[in-house]
């Protein structure tokens, strides 16, 4: 059985994540962390990781201004740790990769079976599709509370297309107004309404044809699920930095 | 036989157009206008609608800029105006107003019988969906040469939801950064790619459930049907501003 | 306050509702009626209408073999009736027309506004679209226990466009080997895969050009809402058959 | 310069591939095969493979029917084969196999650049996901004078995620009545509607998540384009049996 502290227990995605684990039987969640402990669950819930009872994995939902004192933690407690926190800075970036030297850290925009899936087929899918000159673009639809644009997903993928493809393309997040389309331009375009809990579209664009890759999640639950998946995984592994990617590998296996 | 004059015949849709007439028995293009005769068609090409000879209605798919020598050159002639032309000015647009006292004049920003259609039926839809608090956003795709964005009809779609809805909704060009979406906004989305005729996408999102409305052009052809058609039905009229609803209530019976 | 009785309260959609009338004010479940009181709801649970307290309307999700029984209760009782189930014979139809002579009814195949809307607006399009000679298709996608096909709501739309449009289409369920399409025939299409709560599209097609209306549900909840906004409609109106039609006019006043 | 006989030359796609091959450089076809010469083209048209002049590659888009005795022919003339014609009986595939040992035979369902690298992609996907226990279904529209359904891309596309999945599915095609989705089943949906070129939806949905590959073919041209290059590709190459991904791979260097 993997122990797991449960860092932003409190938030919307801390919620759904305490739910599934109650239903999983080779995971508990020994503690959270949060402002204030709501009562909310059945494990207790501190305002510092230093307070928490002995675990075998972190997983954090928390928020980016959050990471920093969670990064020190980690780095000192040896305990793994699930990063699915997105809007990090530049700086946030390279602590991640500092503090992987010493524990294993998996962090990822997406938790989900099916975006991870698609981040690996969609470089093959990028460099056939830009050498033949096809125009790339992504649509993604997100509840009308979300509070940042273009999704982290969506930045993952243009950024997986665009290294796939050369590296020369730059993003634009909408169009307005008399201008053409440039050669070397990913449009982002980020729809936001109702409750919907992610659409993801990848579009290649050539002459007279089109090719799309979509993804939707049709509840928070499919991220909760991976998430926890990543959490058993990654308990016990070396040091490094590793991917949702590695978690399906070892999956299909 | 109903004789026209294409105002704009070297262009893109001219051209479609030219190809359209030649299949129809009821049609007949006896002139066209634009910078120069390059002998592609077997009806001559004047610079000037005054040189052109005697005709039932003039069809223009030209520019903005060539729209108000148009206006005035019709007003002086007498004879009924298609005007397909998007992007116009605020002014142009009165002029239009005043020109349509004189002669018959049908202006739309997209000729084809589903655009159409959806403007009638999206008003009632809107007025449901905006009463329940559902969100509304547009996404529209087109081929990567457009100049301009949003699309013409992607602007009458939001102009028709906003007119039913009550008038009281802005508009928003994309989304980039953290900033929440807020109530009474509609997003317009324009992506641009490949070779795409046109296709445009309303969608009205509530609690747990969304309502599309879409619309797909596989080629230029529709729209130039569509200008042929009221061209037919505008030959001979009174005087007035007319829609292309008109044409397709006429249409139905 | 309105009180409810649940018809059918231990399947999917019985515990939906159950939890939705928990957040509600205005409605409360005084009893429910199913094989057994398994000890989920807080409201007692029995085998008989006969045996549950006075309320104010019944909302039955149960199954088509369990309407017989019910009609026959309802009519004795008085008590108007939401009817959810779908699949229904033809005699048990009937037997719905002659019961709301006597106490209320509403019946429907779907309880979302969404496709209430939709079943509205699509009469006016088909009747564009099959004068103009377009072809008609409808896609619907569900999770892969549903035992059903196409689902209710798929034929609840084939039927109000086939009305509309002079009631000379026939149905097809799926296209194999060799044979051309008909003018007049409607293709109902059943996707079942994963745990989708519900999809539907409609199709429009002529030369060059296609229109769709789209429908997604992303949970059971836009059922649950919509079936009890049905029965705080229905509760005290006068006998009749009712439709959901009814309870989104009254909603947009 | 590429030397082709166009064998089908009639027919739609043979049109098609008239137009374009005058607007290329690279190719020139010096002679057409079909039932009557009717002054079409600017290429001489024969009722027999053996009357053409010399050539560097036989492209074919004729008929299953036509098929044998153009293998025949074939083999005897020693000129490579693009085979377009798709629906041949086993027999035929079998006696394709055969002809691939002494000329080189390039066979594919769908010549598009798009739907090859679908099939590429597929396999890894459809490995993935048929691990995670995910449902697959298969959504194809064409315009309403296609004869056969499904697709034979349709075909294609499930034939190769049914192989990358251990080859233990069976395929449906379309659902009426009550019976539930097995585990171990491929719905293949075949709409059929206006003047669609060809769309393909590969969908994959597991809990709560749904993954799609789409392909839209907006014109006959796209399959032209790929038959001329795959011509191009095979004139001068050695026996054996090649692929679109073959040309496709060549085409990405």
């Amino acid at each position: 059985m993997v122990k797991v502290i449960l860092h932003g227990c409190n938030g919307a995605m801390g919620r759904v994540i305490s739910e599934l684990a109650g239903e999983m039987e080779e995971i508990r969640i020994v503690a959270g962390v949060d402002l204030e402990d709501k009562g909310l669950y059945a494990y207790p819930v501190y305002q510092e990781l230093k307070s928490c009872p002995k675990a075998d994995v972190i997983v954090d939902f928390s928020s980016a201004k959050a990471v920093d004192a969670l990064l020190e933690a980690c780095a000192g407690s040896q305990i793994p740790l699930v990063l699915c926190t997105t809007g990090l800075s530049r700086e946030q970036v390279e602590k991640v990769q500092e503090v992987s030297k010493y524990i294993p850290v998996l962090r990822s925009a997406n938790m989900s079976l099916g975006i991870n899936t698609l981040l690996r087929i969609l470089q093959e899918a990028a460099k056939t599709f830009s050498s033949a000159g096809f125009d790339i673009e992504i649509v993604e639809k997100h509840h009308n509370r979300k509070a940042d644009a273009p999704s982290g997903t969506a930045l993952a993928l243009a950024d997986a297309i665009n290294e796939a493809a050369g590296g020369s393309y730059h993003y634009t997040y909408g169009r307005e107004g008399r201008q053409q389309r440039e050669k070397k331009e990913i449009g982002l375009h980020a729809v936001r309404c109702g409750t919907m809990a992610g659409e993801h579209e990848v579009i290649f664009a050539g002459p007279d044809e089109v090719i799309t890759f979509g993804h939707t999640a049709y509840s928070k639950a499919v991220f909760a699920k991976g998430a926890l998946e990543a959490a058993r995984f990654l308990a016990g592994k070396e040091p490094g930095l590793y991917t949702m990617g590695d978690v399906i590998e070892n999956f299909s296996k």
